[in-house]
């Protein structure tokens, strides 16, 4: 009986895939302005797409490679033959979901500025329904991955172990894990690629046009600008989509591999594909109540885009009664029933660090209002406030994730057996990420906003249009530093998991291996080290990159301004193309390391300090890597957001010494909020993915 | 036969004492010079006294509280009636170092400036002296205190446990471990109150004096220009020597507490204890060997330092031959001999972990040269430069400890028999620290050379004792960063010890506590994520408090420079005194929250998540407090060494607007490195300390 509602899974993608194609058809009806706004975000579109071609053909030979070397493997017999192309999928619809989302946001930027001309609400909606079919493509995407390898791996490739529930559903979860990395690969080349692209495009733009030149942000002589606006697209829109495909994904495959250490079998694993399923229909019903009136009030237009959130969040609560209810046979065994409150805590969680990045990061706050202050004495202070406000503002994700593991562990039975607890906190991560397709879709608003805004001031609309889109821009800030915060935070509970599923991978690998996973033990010790270490590593490399790589633009916008005469004047187009180029060349050189390096760890790091080494190292990169992500994130928002705050008028305004060094602060804040930060969430993912499927080979010859 | 040996310990303190009393004679021997520099360096004097004072009154009414509270506890039957009085001496002898550390600098800065002006020989000699006193100091009071209590508990107190060694020994180690917690509180408060005082003065002077005033730095017209010197001693001399005070005795009283589970008993407690007699002698030998020529080249005087540490290691490792070999009974266990490679590694580790962070932040290698490059495209990338820089430079020091105790534990027999292996690793902490007396001289000879280099400026002395003193305190700042390096790395093999020693006591209290400190129990888990935030909320505190007295100093400074009339001309005189009684009062009031921060969180997460979760935050904490240290003080080194690069005239030099960029980077710098970084290192052994001692309420009271 528990068996058919695996047919929810199919359903709840196609219902997704079908709203995702009705939002891009609505949007894609709204008219897109002036022939100079057509002209501008056509330049932005064209940029975007060749950064997007390029990145696919350098990652698809990754891929290629990664291809032949785990087909090797699989003949070797270290991993099953469905390894590689489960590998290839999970690439192919993470990179999917992400050039979905970005088509769409370039789509939308002008008609969201044009229809902004017309009203607010307008603009919100073209906006929001722009990140809708983002957030849609994602679920529905993963979904149908999920669908078709459950379904293939069930009745045709596993179909005879089917007399036995556990050994054919671990068959199962074993070999989807490994699409989650294939996933986890792609997204960390967009997140990488993508936030070097970004902030190299930004910094460069700011450091020549704005500081050099003397001429304003988003201003059509510097040639770096459509540089910029392309990267907010390939950056916070297809990184951001590949990033949390692969928490999603990656949430559902790991609480389904431990539902069968916990002896739910197939009604476990019924359990966060039907949460999924049912999340799906609660996120399309919780979009059509994001609306607006015509006031710009940055509180009332949140409140709108909450609306959907809260209300999403409220029918997944009471879905999700039934759900677990039936799949697990609470009938039969009510204690059951305390799974419920893990998924919960799970979404409580999500909406609780999403507050307090805002509270942390938005300068309707103490925090940020206090941050810009510190501007008073100097750049050297506002530096200083910026890290550690970060810092500060770790301390209640932590509690709030340590509460959430807590009280799913404990609720769902843990305290009784230790797996069943397990399988609560993969639960809590799918309940989380239950809201995904609405959450996602307030997130990748963002974006469009943005883009909305430079086109509106870079075809010069009237002042009015200007005020509206500034609205829905500065909107975007705050829903993309609490889209950061959720991203962060279930890439944690995601993480979790995946170490779990990990140990039971090994478990089943390896039915005698003797585990010591104890803190003491040394190879875990160091394990716990290096991988504390590993984020610090990482952002560094990212940080390096995005350096080096805006030193090439700012060396091209002095030659362009230089060259090219009558640009400064207007009387010449500048050579945007050029900059785009540099970018995308620069991201693909520079995103090889740092990935490189996440994929190589759990290998390199396995094969010196076993199995053992290989968890210490997951549970160090896991916890280090969340601290020092939401560190970086809301320090980084709350630089832009103390910039923000003064060029409002306080402290001087805009010009003002203070100012400058707030323009400091946000210059440091980029490469921390919108590269080294957020890929770190993927990097933490793609470590225990790629210890997962590259376990066999380091219990056979690893060292320790 | 074995009990004899501990008759060395005594003899080493008493040697480390008379030697640093010669010391001190001799430094007092040299003239101070001119009467301008007796009047500058009496004021720097008055004013590290009076900050002392103060400090010792604050710290004495803590300590008087926890007297009462351990009292309280003991009589509850909680602790053993030793322990309030162990807390007592820990914090007694610990303050004790710092106090003489500093007398004797103070007097050493206007004899150093003027032995300079003889030669650089005697400049460095009488510098490196004043060292000296505090190296010997520390090493000397630490094993006076070691000797005092060792032979107290074992020939009066626990006399008549003598029949089982095992449990006598077990019983001395577990009232001596908490002498370490009175060490490290009163380390932390100097530390963190010290860190407080000079950054606040050093920032604070800075920001009026060279950017608004435009006067240069060490001007005797900045009346915050005493209080800056004044912080040097407080802060690097007092709050290093507390800090390496406890490292040292911390490591040898935790590795006693594991003798005896990896069945050594009075032997394998004898061997630390000897190790660290024998390393005083090396010191003193290895002392003599420090001494220069002419040549102000830093390779050279840098060279002259080292080859006392090299001599003094090569001493050590000869000796520790017959220490282990006699000690352990290595005639008829042979296999234990291993423990010989613990020693080995943990020398190498310091010495090490000492040279890549001169690599790191010393300008005459790349990242410094490149990173004061960055400052040619402004503030903001030579700040995202340092912090990548200071992120980069923490792969090594983690690859160097995880070496370090991976040999240490398997040399030593941890393969065979677990805990063999963990004395290993206790063992490889003494050995790092069995150099201190010297390492510790080279280390506190930089503040003495940084104020003779100061009262030289302020004193107007020729060009060529100028350049001299120059010398001595651009090496300074070498040592400085290196010795930070050295306290860091010693600090994590401690806290390694301490855990282990942790979970030993807890054995011990309750023997049939059933232990899971598996990484993914949920409370050893969350309790990881907790002790991975306490660094990053820790240097948030301690960082926010250090702007809050340097705003206090920038408003008194400039409200001097407004109301005293004929200041800025030179016709009268600053009201310095101010300043100092500013610093001294915020630091006294900012250093309580964070200090408390670190004995209250102990108690509070093992009251919730119980003795597991308490080994997974102090897990937790050892591993990202290390990482975060590095960063921040290798950041803070190497930003301080670009600017200083920059004004040897590179890129500009002085005045330019790379130099003003790269002054920003310095100012961040500034607590990172000489606040924030190096408190950390106490903070996970005070964390550590604190678990030990409060084990059994935790045992008793916690919910899990």
């Amino acid at each position: 009986m528990v068996e058919s509602f695996f047919v929810f899974v199919p359903i709840g993608s196609v219902l997704a895939l079908i709203f995702a194609f009705y939002q891009a058809k609505k949007v894609l009806s709204f008219p897109q302005g002036s022939d100079l706004m057509i002209k501008i975000s056509t330049a932005i579109r064209e940029g975007a797409n060749a950064y997007l071609r390029r990145q696919y053909t350098g990652v698809g030979l990754f891929f290629a490679f990664m291809f032949v070397v785990l087909g090797i493997m699989a003949f070797m017999g270290f991993l099953t033959p469905f390894v590689p192309f489960a590998f290839i999928t999970g690439g192919f619809f993470s990179g999917l979901s992400g050039f979905i989302g970005m088509k769409i946001a370039t789509a939308a930027n002008a008609r969201t500025a044009q229809a902004s001309s017309e009203s607010l609400n307008r603009g919100l909606r073209v906006a929001f329904s722009a990140g809708s079919v983002m957030g849609f493509t994602v679920i529905g995407l993963g979904l149908l991955d999920l669908s078709i390898w459950f379904f293939l791996l069930k009745y045709v490739f596993y179909a005879h172990l089917a007399g036995d529930g556990a050994s054919q559903i671990n068959a199962i979860a074993s070999a989807m894990l490994t699409f989650g990395m294939g996933a986890s690969s792609m997204a960390l080349f967009a997140r990488v690629g993508g936030g070097i692209f970004t902030k190299a495009a930004d910094v460069g733009a700011d450091l020549v046009g704005k500081v050099e030149a003397g001429i304003p942000e988003d201003d059509p002589r510097n040639p770096a600008v459509i540089a910029d606006n392309v990267g907010d697209n390939v950056g916070d829109v297809a990184g951001m989509g590949a990033d949390l495909y692969e928490s999603y994904v990656g949430s559902i495959v790991a609480t389904i591999a431990l539902a069968v250490s916990a002896g739910y079998n197939f009604g476990g694993a019924a359990v966060p594909m039907m949460l999924a399923a049912v999340g799906t229909l609660a996120s399309i019903i919780g979009s059509f109540f994001v609306r607006c009136g015509e006031k710009t009030d940055q509180r009332v237009l949140l409140g709108a885009l909450r609306r959907g959130t809260y209300i999403s969040s409220a029918l997944i609560i009471i879905a999700a009664f039934p759900v677990i209810y039936f799949a697990l046979d609470c009938a039969q065994y009510p204690e059951r029933m305390g799974v419920y409150a893990a998924v919960i805590s799970g979404l409580f969680a999500g909406v609780l660090i999403g507050f307090f990045t805002e509270y942390f990061t938005s300068d309707t706050y103490k925090p940020t209002q206090e941050l810009s202050a510190s501007s008073l004495t100097g750049a050297a202070t506002i530096i200083i406030g910026g890290i550690s406000l970060g810092m500060l503002s770790t301390l209640l994700p932590v509690v709030i994730v340590g509460v959430s593991v807590l009280v799913s562990f404990f609720a769902s039975g843990g305290g009784v057996e230790f797996s069943r607890g397990l399988y609560g906190v993969g639960i809590s991560a799918v309940g989380m990420l239950s809201t995904l397709g609405i959450t996602l879709a307030t997130d990748a608003y963002g974006p469009v906003a943005d883009n909305a805004g430079g086109i509106a001031e870079m075809s010069r609309l009237p002042a009015e249009v200007r005020e509206r889109t500034d609205a829905l821009d500065s909107l975007g800030n705050t829903t993309a530093a609490t889209g950061k915060g959720f991203a962060i935070g279930s890439a944690a509970l995601t993480a979790l998991a995946l170490i779990v599923a990990y140990i039971d991978e090994i478990k089943l690998k390896a039915p005698d291996f003797l585990f010591d996973l104890s803190i003491v033990n040394p190879p875990v010790l160091i394990g716990l080290f290096m991988g504390t270490m590993l984020p610090f590593l990482f952002s560094a490399m990212t940080m390096r990159a995005v350096g080096r790589a805006a030193q090439k633009i700012v060396h091209e916008v002095r030659r362009q301004f230089r060259e090219i005469s009558g640009l400064m004047e207007g009387t010449a187009d500048a050579d945007y193309a050029a900059c785009v180029d540099i970018c995308t060349r620069g991201a693909q050189k520079e995103m090889i390391a740092p990935a490189l390096m996440g994929i190589a760890s759990p290998i390199v790091i396995g094969l010196i300090l076993g199995v053992n080494g290989v968890a210490g190292m997951l549970a160090g990169a896991t916890t280090s890597g969340f601290v020092l992500a939401i560190m970086m994130a809301n320090a980084g928002g709350a630089w832009d957001n103390a910039k923000k705050y003064i060029e409002s008028g306080v402290h001087g305004g805009k010009g003002s010494d203070p100012h400058k060094a707030a323009v400091v602060g946000d210059t440091v804040g980029d490469p921390f909020k919108d590269t080294s930060g957020p890929s770190i969430n993927i990097l933490i993912k793609l470590l225990s993915m790629v210890s997962i499927v590259f376990a066999g080979i380091i219990l056979k010859f690893s060292i320790f």
